[in-house]
């Protein structure tokens, strides 16, 4: 059992930790069920893009799903190899696009037509042949939260397959175009495996038909991986998932490239935070911590559901149902309803649980909240790898433009 | 009529701008409703914290709502007098309570019993006497959205007529409390006048007998302001919500607290995006823009309707429906659903309306996009009141963590 209690007197809540063991374990359960056969895991940075994360990943010769030149930046930064990262999302800028080309990724994932347009002006003004994959959408439901659902036609992802068509054709023609790999991702947090084969299958069937009119294929990405078990739902498990994929492609000598990102991190991470105040309003039990909406917001913002346990001592104390809610001026701020905890006092800790996934990268300062302290635990030790701002950090890009300043 | 395309020629899009002119207007707005009256106007912060706007409304001797020391800090820095900030929320910490009873502000708005012994014991190791005000929860429905509905007694805020009244003497007895001011506030975004007036009524008649029983009120804090027409909706006249609550306190001798934010701020701002492409995917049209959910979270996060508007001359296009998107890799990157837009090019600009309360004030960095420029437009003139992050501002804080740097 981990010492808390060491943590707090040398840091204040609140802040996130991560298990590195978990997270380096999660990465090598996808390496394994992929083993034998030619694939690339690019971790998903969207999901938690914090430098040492990315470093301990680059370790294990992981590639990226980056989403924006910030995220490659990141990437690169960390030790990630241009050659094992891929560029994805719907709205690169001109100057983004320019700026992975330069960097000479493994390709961009296209997502329009008009995309790969101004992709082929830019690399022809670079007098370079930029690799591209297209991203389908095969429409298909993948059942998961409308939000992170993103493989169905009403979605604004991806290109129906009539259109892949197309583009792919397009360009093949173009001497500084190289479409070297087919793309879709039907959605985040999936739970079941059935979408994810389905999609494969129909993919898997369009690849065929571009690789028989001599187009050049040599990756096949699935997109993201497999759902997190935040409420105990059953997960899929990843043999089935692999093998799913793998006999797809049977017939097909393509790299696999998979795209993880919560089920990388999302168990490894916990947010760490203390009691202010047991409140009762009118029969109704609130328990006031010290993180806040701003800190986490998949609560709020998608309804998520994460367990919360008491790591001060407390037994002996009555147990009884409470919203455990922050700081932050709005209702929305709380994180569980209808927990069941015991009676708290100032200064007791909690932990939210499975939050290393969409925690500390949707972080935000509303109220004026400086971002938190991001803490690992690897090899039995903790280390800091990310300072939590000071208010200062607040306003510093605002002080030129205040007047008289 | 202004001119967009001189500023384009200095600034990339996306960013935000606001009208100095119109937040000067709307809080001119709030002091003549209450003319006549003792009155403070303590504008609320967390609609929008720009150093800027506090320094503008400074000067026109607004107060402050604070719900964080951060936010305290950002009050005083921009001129607001420590005797106008009162500092409220569920959450304050002994740290923020001690140093805003160091800094003087006029008082604290308590909102719990707890809360209230926390505060006495601090003010007795700073040997002085704490001035609060007890947030009473109504138990009045706002009709607004849930997520800021805070006037029900399912909410964490404040506390019933009956804990306020043992609060209040209980504050009365100790040598180390001051209990000036009575508080309420019962939602954000309020387009009914009734629950106010009730509210006021309510709240009034507590006073009233707290006064009796000896305890010395000077101010009667009747939390936020009106709404704003997002959609079209009819909001409440100022004039009308003035005079409901003076109606109230007939009788009552203590200066009026209000504490708008969204109705000071929203119609102020612009954010300013521009087309990355546009896109048709299986017969459903999209307009992919440059700023994401990241930079305004509000359609996301409350499903709140912001109007587009296209300011590239498009005289002649065909107008047709669209979802206006953005760069995000998620579905609730949707700023609009159905919008009505001519044909657009990459490089035309649009604006997202209304977008000066919860717009920056939410901003996050999600997808590793650094935040967005701030304008302000006053006097006719463009100026910068906060600049544009950097990549490097994404990982500065991470950069000492990364092993090997």
């Amino acid at each position: 059992m981990f010492n808390y209690e060491e943590l707090f007197q040398t840091h204040k809540t609140p802040f996130y930790l991560y298990d590195f063991d978990k997270i380096k374990q999660a990465f090598l359960n996808y390496k394994e069920a992929f083993k034998g056969r030619k694939s690339l895991i690019c971790y998903a940075l969207k999901a938690n893009s914090n430098l040492s994360i990315l470093s301990l990943l680059a370790h294990l010769e992981s590639g990226a799903d980056c989403v924006s030149i910030g995220e490659i930046h990141r990437a690169l930064k960390a030790g990630i190899k241009p050659y094992r990262i891929v560029f994805s999302g719907v709205g690169k800028s001109a100057f983004e696009i320019e700026q992975a080309l330069k960097l000479n990724i493994l390709f961009l994932n296209v997502e329009s037509f008009m995309e790969l347009t101004t992709i082929e002006t830019i690399a022809q003004s670079l007098g370079i042949k930029a690799r591209i994959s297209i991203r389908i959408n095969p429409n298909i439901d993948a059942k998961t939260h409308p939000y992170i659902s993103t493989g169905l036609k009403e979605n604004k992802f991806g290109v129906g397959e009539k259109e892949a068509l197309e583009m792919f054709l397009w360009a093949k023609k173009s001497a500084f175009l190289e479409p070297v790999s087919v793309h879709f991702h039907i959605g985040s947090q999936l739970l079941d495996l059935e979408p994810i084969i389905e999609a494969s299958q129909k993919v898997a069937k369009i690849a065929k038909s571009l690789i028989a009119l001599g187009i050049d294929l040599r990756f096949f990405d699935v997109g993201g991986g497999i759902g997190v078990s935040y409420e105990n739902e059953e997960t899929i498990k990843l043999y089935d998932y692999a093998q799913g994929i793998l006999n797809a492609l049977q017939g097909l000598d393509l790299t696999i490239i998979c795209e993880p990102g919560r089920s990388i991190v999302a168990e490894s991470g916990e947010l760490i935070t203390q009691v202010l105040y047991e409140k009762k309003a009118q029969n109704k039990r609130f328990v006031v911590v010290d993180a806040g909406m701003n800190d986490f917001l998949r609560p709020s913002l998608y309804h998520a559901k994460h367990a919360i346990r008491v790591i001060t001592p407390s037994k002996g104390r009555e147990i009884s149902p409470c919203d455990v809610v922050g700081p932050v001026c709005e209702s929305s701020d709380t994180f569980l309803k209808d927990a069941h905890l015991p009676e708290l006092e100032p200064g007791d800790k909690l932990v939210i649980e499975k939050v290393g996934a969409y925690g500390s990268s949707m972080a935000s300062q509303y109220n004026s909240r400086p971002k938190l302290l991001e803490l690992a635990l690897e090899d039995h030790k903790i280390r800091v790898i990310r300072k939590r701002e000071a208010l200062e950090d607040l306003w510093r890009l605002e002080e030129e433009g205040l007047k008289g300043v």
